[in-house]
């Protein structure tokens, strides 16, 4: 299950998984180099690469012929682009396709794209003949830095995001930042935000390093996003390492989430992840300072670089329909209140206990203030 | 997680699983014990009570009964009986009306019923909000038996049974046989095939006290009901101690179901699965004599307590339909033909290699001769 340096790799990362860790790969090239990696990690095995149809014709495509020329079964399939198509729905047509087939036990699927991709062909493989192999091949910075990495796989639902999937950790996760420059500025962006939120949660260091770098991840620059791209899945693998399955610790992940989910949904998914995620970090330290367990002054630390990463957002929806959704996802995930808090820049506050209780009040109030901004 | 005995208990059986192990308890009048283990399997979490529309009034009402009396937050979730609900569909439905009954990340469901209801139960809880536990209450001697144990959740497709599905072993077992009294004489006959099989793939021995108590077994009795099926779990666990998930030696366990599966659909699923895998059995046994891997007379002897079973299987449906869906399952199943044979009475063949290949025209003829008997 291991092979050597890639061609054009900057570094790698164990990820720890009680079902058998797996390497992250990141570097320049390294989409020529899958065959080499599906052939130490899948050998064998026929392959299914799935990709989304912006993502097919730009990248999906050129893997499945890599794999071909190295002399490997391989076979596409696609769904429409967008996080419309994370659903229920989609997982069962690419299902049903694979089986038309003649995919068996014997299958690897490859998921070549961004986090829908990675999450809903992620979850595929989870469930296809009760789980065979996923090779994750994230093409955004937003799957590579956070939705490739960890193991979790789903779909949504009309009750919310995320919530039917699997925990299936992939073989391995090849993140080749040459990608990202087919991706739009505005979807670099996206994913920056997580990188900025691990930085917020564990690491101040990293939070300053991303600040500082931030103009070249957004222009595409290959070893900056290589670099950011690294020392963010080694600050995730570190506490997916420690809480796989989300008993505690993971849940500092969230930080932002809680909120951001119910711009996300309150815009009917106009507003992109990654900026409701920094409004949702925004509104969360808020909540913090205001509660008095995040330190004064944090938002606005977060405010100047997430301004610089999505600018201004400018939530689309009403607060009325952010906050029933606030409330009905409350509902799903078990009548309790879940925010994550800081406790400054590089420390979620809590040892322990990762998941605050906010007052309705409280969270209202800083809710109506992102639609009604000064 | 461990709990005492229970009262009515007659014996239990630890299973071994990379998640964490569980205990499979038998015994008689067992359902009024739920709330004790649930109180130790799953201590404070919201319980989701899923059965049939049948099997619901009989025993699943009881159980949340139980459950509420104790003091446990309960809510009942029922869907239409029989296999035709085993459907990606019911697991939506079935998922979707959780969320909107507010359940959450701290549930457990309890499945109550057959095999089609711990299959789909089972696997609703494997995806919720990515894996709740499953508490699994199995009601039918099939699912006793078999459907139960090992951790196999799943659901059908156009394409094949139980194409979809994941391995979520469950948080505990609890078997009762007093529930089997409900059950007509024809279902009870379903589930002994099971047993049956894991006399004739495992242990002679066995293999004869099936016989021999078959009649107790079929009329309800519940002393002989909980020493048949606390065998056969005992012997079904052993097998996935060693092979959880399906790598090898868990093959063995589908000894019959090859030719058993296809019988099944030939027939719309008007023939039971206990019948279609006995006609399966006595199919795969010829076979094997036919290729000199099985000792001779063995299919006699399988057919002269199978007999006593579940009669003259007369397979409905055409000998053309069954092959047909036997080259899409093999299609399904990456192309190769998965056949597993006995070498005797008591012990599968192969070391190692538990699937054996069978030329295509052997499998016609022995086909044809299950639908044109003399």
């Amino acid at each position: 299950m291991t092979f050597g340096p890639l061609h054009g790799e900057a570094g790698r990362v164990d990820v720890a998984a009680a079902a058998g860790g797996y390497p992250v790969v990141v570097g320049s090239g390294l989409l020529d180099e899958i065959p080499r990696v599906a052939d130490a990690v899948a050998p064998g095995r026929r392959l299914a690469v799935i990709s989304d149809s912006t993502v097919l014709p730009l990248h999906g495509a050129r893997v499945a012929e890599g794999l071909r020329a190295a002399g490997r079964e391989v076979a596409t399939f696609d769904f429409p682009a967008g996080e419309a198509s994370k659903t229920r729905r989609s997982w069962s047509v690419l299902t049903d396709r694979m089986l038309e087939a003649g995919f068996g036990r014997d299958s690897c699927v490859v998921a070549v794209g961004g986090g829908v991709t990675t999450d809903l062909a992620g979850f595929v493989a989870a469930t296809f003949l009760r789980g065979v192999p996923v090779l994750q091949v994230p093409t955004s910075t937003l799957a590579m830095i956070d939705a490739s990495v960890g193991g979790k796989t789903g779909v949504d639902v009309r009750a919310g995001k995320n919530l039917v999937g699997a925990f299936h950790p992939p073989a391995a996760v090849v993140a080749d930042v040459q990608t990202l420059e087919t991706l739009p500025r505005s979807e670099r962006a996206q994913g920056l935000v997580e990188a900025v939120k691990h930085g917020a949660i564990l690491d101040e260091r990293h939070f300053d390093t991303v600040g500082a770098r931030l103009e070249a991840v957004l222009a595409g620059d290959a070893e900056a996003s290589a670099d950011v791209v690294l020392a963010s899945v080694r600050l995730k693998a570190g506490v997916v390492a420690r809480d796989e399955f989300e008993g505690g610790l993971r849940q500092i992940l969230n930080f932002g989430h809680t909120v951001g989910h119910a711009l996300e949904a309150a815009s009917a998914y106009a507003l992109g992840h990654g900026s409701a995620v920094a409004a949702g970090m925004l509104a969360e330290s808020r909540i913090g300072e205001r509660m008095g367990v995040t330190a004064q002054g944090t938002t606005e630390r977060l405010a100047s670089v997430l301004r610089r990463v999505v600018g201004d957002v400018e939530p689309s929806g009403t607060a009325e329909s952010a906050r029933s959704y606030l409330s009905s996802d409350k509902k799903a995930r078990g009548g309790q209140a879940r925010y994550v808090l800081l406790e400054r820049i590089g420390k979620a506050a809590g040892e322990g206990g990762w998941s605050h209780s906010v007052p309705d009040p409280l969270v209202d109030d800083v809710l109506a203030s992102l639609y009604f901004r000064p």
